[in-house]
């Protein structure tokens, strides 16, 4: 185990964090939020303590590090981010209470957007942009800039990069794992300065505009009004609607459409089937919503923008969906878990892993009927490979089971099946809202400071994709034989 | 595909099914009851004509049939044994509906106990034994019988063998299958008897005693009275708990003990899996409901009568647990997805399964630390084989999936979330009552006739280990290569 290289480079991390932390103070400075300015400088330098401390005390002699070292940098990278990200909130008096500061930060880096504020309105302007910028930064990765920076060996990268990048394979894009990121960056940014203009042309103001971008882009959900995006123009909502569709759609695909190669993306069978499931989703819920909604056009708005909000786990919402009949609660639930496209900044399972279970579900019947005959699992045309295959299986379980512990865990809270069903569901896939008590128009702050703690946990789980966290906590991770 | 054997062998299980109804003919006969006692005569005729006609029909030359056939034939006859087992309500007029009377056939015979009338005790006599019946014919498997009686051929057997035993691996005891049947079933019939025995011996009428052994024995649910069994005395409670209890547990493990072989039933990582969950689940809720049921004797019989009735997928009721505690209900939601031991009448996921999917992930884990090193997955001392370990994850994919889509299919119903997941947990896993609207003192008769046939459907999926009925509705099955 190289300590010293992990502790090195999560120290690089921080640092990163600090450069980040401009962003806030210069916004608090503006507005002449000054004790708001104030506490972000003083997180500021201590991000920068932190950084000098790694720098002082973890100077790694040798920097190859292998795939158990990846899993440890990115849980560490994580936890530490999320503390010092906090503290703004505390020191300002925003969040005064820690476990709900925490809770915030990390639904913010995991890009969840579960909150435990019940009046944002009220919230400083320094700390309301950090909170929405920490989806952003969230979004795409912490790591991915640390690669971009300080990624000298490839192989490293790449160990980092497979603990980090959501979903069950990474294509390289291009043979360097830093140049993949700058590209998968440039395409990021360029995506969210089209979000800020465009909802600039709906008559947005530019604070919003920009804190939204930001929650959409990341998939979070943060928003700047009590009343979520329901306030906000029907052009407005529909931009924000689609560029969350946008970023549930796997990142390659803009690339390949960028060098020109549309037919390979045509080829996707995830992208196919995240159109698929939207398009089905939005049908059956306007149907179902449209005596609520009053007509077709309302109807259509609403269902098509929570669909695209749940399954590309951003969470923004424009209506009460909580109040919604069974049928559309049920879809939104099962899109909660299903969740964006793999190499999106979308949670949960992912599509691309759907697709992949149900071809190999069909692949055990056909086993059980002709045991002698060996069937092929393909995808975009290629053999899957047994390995593969049965990763999703055993991810599956892992997967449930993981949110069945997080479910007894959070049983001890005297809240409703229905709630804290929800709230595990939501959390653990980054979405946001859940239902009843933690529906869209409540929040998540009548839970104790423990189901806070065993929450931010299930966001960073659901976030890391279990493996990299879970195995942190294992002794014998630790242990040397 | 050898069609002649599949029809003449469901057409043998429906002869037996005929001689079974001659019980509750006679009950209805001995209390006077003449028309119920037509219905069941009428009943008869019917599957004496259906045996003849496949006998008339179907006379295999080739009696040779493989694991593909096994299944169907298993399919079939729970499907034909629960179309003619539910004439006898309709004709006497009991449950006057064709959906509701299929739906507590289905119930019955897949031992699950989810009831659609609200008022028992109106019953018929006849009606009502026919009922608690169902569940113990159901509990062994109708097939078993078939196997018992006319199976010849020992392959043969043991591929219905297969199909029809709860649990992952079915254990011969003996070499011939015939003999297994045999054991097993003295075994079920003295265990049985001693139900009886001993509730009558705490005072209970014959006719209550016999129908609770069967509910008991089957692991079914269906009670006689319309509060379950929070009327009858504290020792018929504790007496049916431990029988509960009991029931749920391997039955191979009762055949070690019958041969004195003891110190291999002490080994069985299932028993003890089993004996912790339902410790823990007692201590933790009898802790949580002390308060509701007043002193410590009342609240531990409660939890101890639920938790068994629910881990074994009986679905007895002594208090209404809807009312409880979320912490007691969220245990009790878990309990229903476990289920009992392997090669028990229990349905479920199955402890054993539990209990090697664990194992199983712990190794995922080990794999990821070290890719390089081999581990091994041991069970009672025994190395499992990968097949066995790519089994459960992929049956548990398949289970999530399976109960994912019936819950999306019922949900055109307009109940609570909490109502609608509960129902497809509990029918699916064969356990009888779930939360808020079908708790333990509701029934399913508000749900459409179509949402009655969907979770039928399920009973039989959940009892059946969902491949043999998803088979032979596929139609690759039947079209030849």
């Amino acid at each position: 185990m190289n300590i010293k290289m992990i502790f090195s480079t999560v120290g690089k991390v921080v640092l990163i964090e600090a450069v980040l932390l401009l962003l806030p103070f210069i916004t608090a400075c503006v507005y002449t939020e000054w004790w708001v300015a104030v506490s972000f400088a003083i997180t500021i330098g201590i991000a920068l303590s932190v950084y000098g401390l790694s720098k002082l005390f973890f100077r790694p002699k040798n920097t190859v590090i292998y795939s158990k070292e990846g899993l440890i940098i990115v849980a560490f990278a994580w936890l530490i981010v999320s503390c010092i990200g906090c503290l703004p909130f505390i020191i300002s008096g925003d969040i005064p209470y820690f476990f709900d500061a925490y809770f915030e930060t990390v639904s913010g880096f995991t890009t969840t957007g579960s909150s435990i504020l019940s009046d944002v309105e009220s919230m400083s302007r320094g700390c309301l942009l950090w909170r929405s910028f920490t989806h952003w930064i969230g979004g795409m990765g912490v790591l991915v800039f640390v690669m971009a920076v300080t990624g000298k060996n490839t192989d490293r990268s790449i160990h980092i990069l497979r603990a980090e990048m959501p979903g069950p394979t990474v294509d390289k894009i291009v043979p360097r794992a830093k140049d993949t990121a700058k590209i998968l960056y440039l395409i990021y940014i360029v995506m969210t300065l089209a979000v800020v203009v465009l909802l600039l042309c709906g008559g947005m103001p530019l604070f919003d505009s920009l804190l939204h971008a930001f929650g959409t882009a990341g998939t979070g959900g943060f928003g700047v009004k009590n009343d979520g995006i329901a306030g906000y123009n029907a052009y407005c909502q529909w931009v924000i609607a689609i560029f969350m569709f946008l970023f549930g759609v796997n990142f390659n695909l803009y690339y390949l459409i960028l060098i020109g190669k549309i037919k390979n993306v045509l080829k996707s069978g995830e992208l196919w089937a995240y159109v698929t499931i939207v398009f089905l989703s939005v049908a059956f819920i306007t149907g179902n919503t449209l005596a609520i909604c009053g007509n077709f056009a309302d109807a259509l708005r609403a269902s098509a923008f929570q669909v695209s909000s749940i399954i590309s786990t951003t969470g923004f919402s424009t209506v009460n969906f909580n109040e919604w009949p069974t049928l559309s609660k049920s879809i939104l639930l099962i899109l909660m878990l299903i969740g964006g496209c793999a190499g999106s900044t979308a949670g949960g399972f992912k599509v691309s892993r759907v697709v992949l279970l149900s071809k190999s579900i069909k692949r055990e019947f056909k086993k059980v009927l002709h045991p002698r005959n060996e069937s092929v699992v393909k995808s975009n045309g290629k053999r899957v490979e047994e390995k593969t295959i049965s990763g999703v299986f055993s991810y599956l379980s892992i997967y449930v089971t993981c949110m069945i512990v997080i479910f007894l865990l959070i049983s001890f809270e005297p809240f409703s099946l229905e709630t804290n069903i929800s709230a595990v569901v939501s959390c653990f896939n980054n979405i946001g809202p859940g239902f009843d008590a933690v529906g869209p128009t409540s929040n998540f702050s009548a839970y104790s400071p423990f189901t806070k703690v065993i929450l931010s946990f299930a966001m960073l789980l659901g976030r890391l994709e279990i493996y990299p966290l879970l195995l942190t906590f294992l002794p014998s991770t630790w242990i040397k034989r």
